[in-house]
């Protein structure tokens, strides 16, 4: 029943081209308004079933894109694989590589022989997809902070009405991690009748209150930065890249374990042998990785798109939204099979949460499978630890469908 | 031989006045720079016995001062008890007093009856003692960043200074939490036949890669500010309030645990019954609270004495300075009793590395106590957990000291 996994032999999608899709009809959102026109930015890969039933869709998390997989046709000046910046932690990425490529291909966890993945810059983002960087039809000029406040569900309404568009009715499965998740999770409440499986990793039913004030942290950092300039930096010359740069600082160091920063870096110095009594350089190798981190970031990530994520992924509460506090009531229409990944040293989506999740879902019957992962570098590992999540995976998406091409 | 401890029964230190003094000599840096003149502003609770010989040295951490009991004479606006920002926390504190009442006075921890407690405004603050924004006497101007770069040995020549202006040779203890704590240890390295007995408490030999990482971010965020000027904001009509205030809301998370931040606001609503969709308002408490703390903060405090402090505590490193990167052989010199208490949530902090000290000096079969107390609150223990530091601190003082009055 179960394919044997074999990562040895898993390949890649290949060159891939980021296309772009106008939905047809406005994006009804959370907070009344309704947005239109909204482009959708997307990739695939793998190919679709003559039933359509073989539909994978990935999420991304805070940073991402819709480049999950391959290589990209263009590839920009810096990687995109770096759903949270593990690119730079062994300096192995390949320029150009998707986010998510060790997962989705031939032979991987999302295993493209089989499935066809589909993947879309969410709304809100600054990678083709409709966000606040893009033209307000209302005054032709970037919306900036006029762009309305959204979350996680308009994120996936806005997915919902991509695919229609594409004449994809069904997916076979849903998954992310992080933010990504939390977006498989909304799928599962929002679409009961058109979901068969969700995959959340490294995930969470309600941001716990640490990781609301890191958030908001992060978006104080931007906010107060004065080239923010309310949101309408747009067009001028200044950004807010000294606050972007903070604000991602902090995202990198809530995203690795305090060990793997101790494995990593230590207390090394990056210079010299000795201190050199400086407050303004970098001394600690530690110092001079988040400098980098921060100035990369900047050169490619929109700082309104990072607020307005950022918020989203804090408003996210599943018992508030759909249970009236109760995440059992919250999650009594889902019908999916649910698998759960947590990782032990994840202490900003702990995996207490997804533990929760585990037992709502049992209380109510549903099938659900939750493992958590043995690994030491905090958060990322929904990056970095491949080898271990797909097993799983497969197995989780082999044993309990029909096989490829069967009943839909 | 142990007094029965009674907190209940506890004094104040009463009404107390900071006061000055300028040091006769130049301080010697680690730098290898020359500091003159310099100021120490300072307090005192209890008596100085006639054998000057129950002196204990309090040292305070990063953003507290010279006020460390009883009732300021002249309260600042904003309450300084707040060595480490938990003012806040219930709401309960006094204008004015002292960041570590709780711990100093009749019949408390560091008993004014029977000792003469010292507390000391560290170098490069700024509260009293030359610090970043005193006047250079070169340029008659605040120093800025002129100001040397500073260590922990560095504060701690000039407590030795002070105390030798003073006519105090023998410090019967020296006591702090956090940066605090390293100067205790740093004490007891520097002058080993001067310190009968340490107390340092939610401290460490060295900071661990992720509070390099915190500090950096902090720092960082000021000096990203474009009001902080290259640090020669003085006498400008602007300061670096805005990064300032990022700084000390990172410093805030890093000092709680997740599970005090959680039960003490929860996913709680600032306002509204639900989210009112907004990118710039606090939703949550957690936000409106950092918004709070990091307000209170900047009306109170440099941010170039900020970077200096933050600085120092990150340079401080016992086995790099002192043993060729062996603990062991950095602490061979210390001839005092050591008590170590640390904090089962403190994660900025953590208990293992009061263990590396224990475990070393243990090594040398030097006289070490070493407490782990289970607590919730993290770092901030050591400014909220008085009642239960106050015995192991109250039997440690008595127990191995020849009784008050006795051979000193």
């Amino acid at each position: 029943m179960t394919k044997s996994v074999s990562t040895l032999a898993a390949g890649s999608a290949g060159t891939v081209e980021t296309r772009y899709l106008d939905l047809p009809e406005p994006v009804r959102l959370d907070c009344g308004r309704e947005l239109h026109p909204v482009r959708v930015a997307y990739e695939t890969y793998g190919v679709l079933s003559p039933r359509r039933d073989n539909v994978v869709l990935v999420c991304h998390a805070l940073s991402g894109d819709a480049h999950a997989a391959g290589f990209a046709k263009a590839p920009p000046e810096e990687s995109t694989r770096d759903g949270f910046g593990a690119e730079d932690r062994d300096g192995s990425a390949v320029k150009g590589l998707g986010w998510w490529d060790g997962m989705i291909g031939s032979g991987k966890a999302f295993d493209t022989d089989r499935f066809f993945v589909v993947s879309t810059n969410l709304l809100g983002g600054c990678s083709g997809t409709t966000g606040p960087s893009s033209a307000d039809p209302a005054t032709g000029r970037p919306y900036g902070p006029d762009f309305p406040v959204i979350t996680v569900a308009d994120m996936v309404r806005t997915q919902r009405a991509f695919l229609d568009a594409l004449g994809i009715e069904r997916l076979a499965a849903v998954a992310g991690g992080s933010l990504g998740g939390m977006q498989a999770l909304e799928w599962a409440i929002l679409f009961p009748d058109q979901v068969d499986a969700v995959v959340a990793i490294a995930s969470t039913h309600a941001l716990q209150p640490q990781g609301v004030a890191w958030n908001a942290i992060a978006r104080e950092a931007i906010m107060r930065d004065p080239a923010w300039q309310g949101g309408r930096y747009y067009g001028t010359d200044r950004a807010p890249d000294a606050g972007m740069g903070v604000a991602r600082m902090v995202g990198h160091v809530t995203y690795l374990s305090a060990s793997a920063l101790g494995a990593k870096f230590g207390r090394r110095l990056q210079v010299a042998d000795d201190i050199r009594y400086t407050i303004t350089d970098a001394e600690f190798s530690v110092e001079s990785y988040l400098r980098h981190q921060a100035g990369s970031f900047v050169k490619r990530f929109d700082a309104n798109t990072y607020l307005y994520t950022s918020r989203a992924l804090t408003y996210f509460d599943l018992a508030r939204q759909y249970g009236g506090g109760s995440l059992v009531r919250a999650l009594d229409g889902v019908s999916a099979r649910t698998l759960l990944i947590a990782f032990s040293s994840d202490w900003l989506y702990p995996p207490s949460a997804s533990r929760e999740i585990e037992e709502a879902l049992r209380a109510l019957g549903r099938p659900v499978e939750f493992h958590v992962i043995d690994a030491p570098y905090g958060h990322d590992c929904f990056l970095l630890e491949e080898a271990r999540q797909t097993p799983i995976i497969r197995r989780f998406l082999s044993n309990h469908r029909p096989a490829e091409g069967g009943a839909g």
